[in-house]
Parts: structure tokens; sequence; C-alpha cells
């Protein structure tokens, strides 16, 4: 292969399939995303923590099925080395967790924002490039931990600006209990797998499946279709659920661990509507031990859950025999960012600018360059033009940027002190003096965080 | 290869050679470093993008020397394209921009945080795998562009809490000019390559590999270096340079943009200590063509620059006929982490918590819930202990994790709404109502943005 190129033949200047570019106003909304889960995390005391994108392959490839397998970015480095790309955050914090844990100590809860590749085929909404948002709490068994991580995702979704949304929580140990109590714990693989399909294929389908697949009896179907279509209050529910796994250690553990956090959540101040008990989901084959965790946006429910997660018996056991029971979820920032465009939610403002300063002449830029930092100093994000071009062009360069406001001053005006202020959404103009600026723009601009 | 592996047999939790896992206190310390980018860049009206990290190789190798091209991590994706992980993010904003200058218009400015790799021999201080801060303004040969370039250094370090430190500053076109003159244009590469090397050589080194490789005169070597030698306060120097270059029209240009440079930073308010004029320094051999920024710590200089750059004439010429002039510069993260490490400027906090509540009784969950949503609404980070274990083990954990106050209260005292306050750095211990805690705490804790 030939590198070398002329000079006068350009480069295509494309990306790969699959992977994107972020232009400025999306990537704004990116950041500010990022940001607020920063801040929410933070503020239950996770702590962040960062993995290499590259890895030994052995590590990536220990635990995933053959579908991760064929998805890896895989390749021998410079060393001879059998290295990939990671493809999530959950198995590089399994092997950090392995490296570090003498030194973390438990309980430890960590969040990892970090970009993961996956050589699957694009399709709408799936690249192969994509944030994730970990959080997580190890080191503990403690129902209290599975309550926290319900509430950080309810202050997540809610300081992001959503008023209508559901978290779905379910314990795997129910569903256990049940298929215990009815002799099938060894088809669990099986029955789970077609009640995944319940929403899409319908009751019939399913019990079909169940009975000619995973060899249960049509009562037994019945039975968990029935335990699974509980609908109704928390409280009600759980009552209803209990039933099903009476006398099931396992199963009347998971009924008080949903009820524990039911009444917690309610008595924290979680609004019953965004709380909602939900038996039929799994959430993976094999996972996920305990509580699981699905997040519907009420205006959007179609494009799937925005954060998911739940509690697993051991994070670590590929890296380590120390036990690493633990409980997270994970924020799908890319799901987030296209509901809250299709909501209509995001302002597509290409420019993190206040104010643009127009240059009108270059004998004043020392002028320019002092009222930009005071301007500054009083918390706006200013903009002085980068050229001497006509005025006109400057307004529609601002315009286009959806900066909301000009001050504008030649060399006469700038002499005396005086600015003209241009509001550019109303047309509006004021002649203000340098101190009266920042106070004007102030009372007329929404800062963002 | 074969990746089937028994349960039993662990993997090795290890990393790859020259990449790092981040434990939390070092990554508290970088967020808060990236973050405190994020904010300088936009208040100057800088808007934020992102590129993919693999790209097809041809982009990545048009511009690269040999060097580069060895240190690419670079394969063959499932679909045979020739791909490469990006090792700057220059090359990929030059793309970028090819792409969608339609679309963003100019003047154009941006930054763009992101992680690079590079196959690099490992060795202190240098990795595999690090992240570049770069910010651009393109589309403008404008000084007023070169200059608020320096002004973002200046509010970068400021604002990351540096007091000692000098920027430096050169411009291409005076040195160009000087050449010209000498009638040396033909042999500027081995000049200034002869020339970096004369603080490290000294001035005899220099002048022998001038009139040796770069076939120069005793006399002219002399006469490059007396200019490169100039020292003194920013006016004076650049009046002795212009003698230099008189009667060059680059040379008197290129002195006219640092005299204004000075003179508008100057009125602008940036300390005339930090700003140095250097007119050795050229940063390479062919990309500059204009302004030129290195940024020294007072307390560390030996470290290297912590933010360089400069202007160049034509970003996207691989790409794209359009010519885009344009001027930036790049803060170096990592190496400033490192010089913070080494100046104690960072403390090793693993735990963005301001808080413990600890956990006494489980029948109290509820309580311990509503308190930490009561502090995290006052602004406070707060953890509320994950497991029940015993008081010492719970403020042990509190003091490993660096966090400063406990709050404790048992059954008896959170039925009467009475809570122990503990400073987990003086031991002092006091009672308090649920709605005192916030302010006595807040008055106490130094809350980071």
């Amino acid at each position: 292969m030939s590198e070398k190129i002329k000079p006068s033949k350009k480069i295509k200047p494309q990306t790969l399939k699959g992977f994107r570019d972020f232009l400025p106003a999306p990537m704004l909304v990116r950041e500010r995303l990022m940001q607020t889960a920063r801040e929410v995390y933070r503020s239950f005391g996770f702590t962040p923590i960062d993995t290499p994108a590259l890895e030994y392959s052995e590590i990536l490839l220990g635990k995933g099925g053959d579908e991760t397998d064929k998805q890896l970015f895989r390749f021998q480095d410079q060393g001879d080395r059998d290295v990939a790309m990671r493809f999530d955050l959950t198995i590089p914090f399994a092997r950090y967790a392995a490296a570090h844990l003498q030194e973390l100590g438990t309980p430890f809860r960590r969040y990892h924002i970090g970009t993961v590749w996956r050589a699957e085929k694009p399709q709408k909404g799936r690249y192969r490039e994509f944030v994730q948002c970990d959080f997580d709490t190890i080191g503990t068994k403690a129902n209290a931990a599975d309550i926290e991580t319900l509430m950080v995702i309810h202050e997540l979704l809610t300081r992001i600006g959503f008023d209508r949304f559901t978290i779905r929580v379910n314990n795997r140990m129910v569903l256990n209990g049940l298929l215990n109590r009815l002799g099938a714990t060894d088809r669990a693989v099986a029955i789970l797998r077609a009640l995944d399909k319940l929403l899409k294929l319908g009751r019939d389908a399913v019990v079909a499946e169940m009975t000619q697949q995973a060899g249960v009896s049509a009562a037994q179907a019945d039975e968990i279709l029935r335990f699974a279509e509980l609908k109704g209050d928390a409280d009600s529910l759980l009552t209803e659920a209990e039933r099903f796994v009476a006398g099931d250690a396992a199963g009347e553990e998971g009924i008080a661990r949903l009820r524990e956090l039911v009444s917690v959540c309610a008595a924290a101040g979680i609004p019953a509507e965004r709380l909602a008990i939900d038996l039929s989901i799994a959430r993976g084959l094999d996972y996920y031990t305990g509580t699981i965790y699905e997040t519907f946006l009420g205006d959007l429910p179609g494009i799937g859950s925005v954060c998911s997660g739940g509690r697993y018996d051991n994070l670590a056991e590929l890296f380590t025999s120390q036990p690493l029971p633990g409980v997270g979820a994970s924020l799908g920032l890319d799901r987030l960012l296209a509901a809250m465009e299709e909501l209509g939610f995001v302002d597509q403002i290409p420019s993190p600018a206040h104010v643009l300063i127009v240059v009108m002449s270059e004998r004043l830029l020392t002028q320019y360059f002092r009222l930009a930092r005071d301007l500054r100093a009083a918390g706006l994000a200013v903009e002085v033009f980068a050229d001497n071009k006509p005025l006109g062009k400057q307004l529609q360069y601002a315009d286009r940027k959806r900066i909301p406001w000009a001050v504008i001053a030649g060399d006469e005006e700038a002499d005396r002190g005086r600015w003209q202020l241009k509001n550019l959404s109303s047309g509006e103009q004021r002649e203000l003096a340098t101190s009266e600026l920042a106070g004007e723009i102030l009372a007329g601009t929404r800062i963002a965080d």
C-alpha cells in the first residue's frame, strides 16, 4: 500500500461507516448532559475513574458471548500484542476493581463516562462509537445501595429536565423464587427467553414457546404469565406476587427488598408515578441476580430504556477470587440525546457566546478586549469578532451562531465610553455606558450552568 | 488462538504497556482541569466539537512524517478497511473543517478535548494514550485572533490556579525576514534545526552546525545567534530586532504584529512579567507560519511548555482547496497535572463527598435518605454509607476517603430529629437539629466548582 500522495490530489474528508463528527450545537448539549451526570453522581458520593481504550484482548474476550467477540475492534499492536478496543465499561471496571481493590477498599462507588466501540451493523440511532455513563456501588449486598441506585436514576432524569418518566423495577430473586417453586429452575434460561418476547409476540405465542421449547406444562406457563402480567400500584402488586413465591426464601427476600425500596423511595420524596414494579423485565439471562432497573420516557416510550442496570453477585470473578457483589446502572447518553431532539427539548444553538463584540475599527482592539474581559468577569461568554468585516456581515455571523446580543462601537462612541447594545432577536438597540452593559445583558440572558 | 478459559483460571488484571488506569483522586483533578478548560474556552466563544477515535488511515497518514506513521495504532477492520486511531486532534480537525465548512462558516472557533493514541516508547511522563485540549480560530488572518489566543492561554493558566508563569511568544515571519535578508531562506530548515539546539548544546556548537551543515558563513551564523539571543523588555527587544529585518516586508510585518500583541495585552490587563518575546523559539520546522506560543511554569520550567501553539497558513490543504488560515494552541493536560502534583498543588482526595451519613440502624434508612436529599439540595455532596457496619468502620472509611464530615444518629436521636455532626479532621462533635446541619457544614466547607 502506498501512502505517498501528490499535494494537488485532495483526500476525501470522510468518516468511517458508523462513526460521527459532532457539530457544535449537538456537542454543546452532549457536554451539558455529561456535566449534569457528573454533578449528580458526585452529589451521591460517586467518584470518577478512567481506564484505557485499548486492553489485552483476553481481558475483553473473557466474558462476552460470541456476538461481542465478532464486534470487537481487535488487532496486533507494534509489540505483537493481541489488543482490542473496549466495547463496554463493565469489563474494564471488573479488571480495574480486581487490580486496585486493595487500595480502594469497599464499599466502592465509581462513575465512568467513556467512549466504547462495537463493530455493529450501523442503523438509525446505532453507531460503532458511543459514550456510556456508568455508575456502580460494589462491595456490598445492602438494599440501601439498590435504593440509592434508583434515587440516582431519578435525580439524573429530573436534573436533565424530564418530568414524565417511569423507572420500572423488578428483582430477579422473585422470578427465581417462582421458578423454584414450580420446579423449573433448570429451564430458567429458556423460560426467560420466551418471557422476554411477551410485549412483541403476545401471550399465546409465549405460552406456546414455553410449553414446546422450555418444557413446562400449560398450567405452569399460565402461572408464570399471570405472575409476569400482574399490574397495579406497587403495594397491592407485591402482595399478590408474594403468593406466587410463598415458601421460597429467595423469592420472599426479593419481595421484601422491593417492598423496602418502594416505601423508602416514597418517603424520600420520589413521586409514586415515576416508580413502577414490573415483574416481567429480566434484562438478559444470567448477568443480573437481584434488583433490575429500566427507565422509560413518558413522551417517548418507544425509544426504549434510557437508563438501565441492576444488581449482580460477582463483578470481577474472571480476575479475582474475592467476591464483589454490587449494583449499578448506565445512562444511555446517545439514546437520551436522540429522544431530546425528537421531543424538541434541544435548542440547536451552535455557540456558547452570549455577546458578540463587533469590530468596527482595528484601533479599538484594546477597548474591545477590555470590555470582553469585564463582561466575562460578570459571567458572560463573549466573542470578539475575529476580522474587521462590514457590520452587516458581523451581525449575520452572530445571527447564524444564535448569539443573542451584539455590542457595537466605532471610534467616536468608544472614545466617549458609549456602546450600542443590540438585541439580535428583537432588533432593539440602545446606547449604554461601559458600566451599564453587563447588568443590562445579564438581565435579559438565561445563563446555562 | 483459543479464548476459552476455565472459570477457575483467573485472568491477570493488567493494562497494556504505556496505558493507565486513573484512580479516583487524580481523576477528580483531571475532571476539574477539563471542566475549567471548557469554561474558559466557552467564555471566549469557542464551541466544542468531537471527531471519531478511528479514521481511515489515509486521512491520518496524509500529513504526518515517518515518525508519526510508525506510532499509529493501525489495522484492518471487519470490513477490510485500513483504519487507525487518531494521534492528534489537528488532522481530524482539518478533515472536519473541510467536511463541514459550508455549514459552519468562517471565522470558526472550536475547542476539542479528546483522547489520542501514539505507540511511542513509554517513559516517565510519556504515555501511549493521553488527552489533548486544543482550541483554534480558523478562517481569519487578523492579528486580533492571535492576540486572543494569548489571552485564552493566560486565562487558562490563571483559572487553573497558577500565578507564576510566562507565555513566550515569537513570530516566524521575523525569523524568515532575517533569513531572507541574509539570502539564506533556502537553508531555513537546517538553520532552524541547529537553532532549536541552542539551549541544549550552547552557542558554539550551534554556530559549528550552522556553518558546517547549513552552509552559512560564520558572520551570518553570528548574526542569527545575536538575533535569537536578544533579551530585554518587549519594547526594546522588538526595536532591536527590527534592525535585523529592516527592509524585509514579511519581517517588518512580524515585528508589527508582535508589537500590537504586546501593547493590546498590556492594556487589557495581562501582567508584563507573564508575557515574553523569545526570538529563538520556532516549534517545529514547517507547520507554523506566524505567531508562536510556548508557556512555562515559573516554579517548574524544566517540565517544558504546558500550552503551545501558533498561527498557520492553511489548516486543511490535504482535504480542500479552500485556504483556511488559523491560529490556536493546545493545553498539555497530562504535563500540567504532573506539574501540579510535583508542586503539591493537588490534594489527593479520593471522594467528592463532603458528608458521610453513617448508617446506625436499617430502620432509619428513610431518615438518612431524606437528610441526604436535603443536604444535596443545599449544594453538598452526600454519601449514605452502603452497609450497616460498626460505627468505627464507617468513620475509618470516611477518613480513608478524606470525607470531611460525618453525620451520626441512632434510633433514639433520629426520632427526636437530632444528629451528631462530627468534623473528621478535628474530631469535634456537636448535636444539631436537622434544619441546622446544612448551614453548619457549608460554613466549614470549601465547595469546589
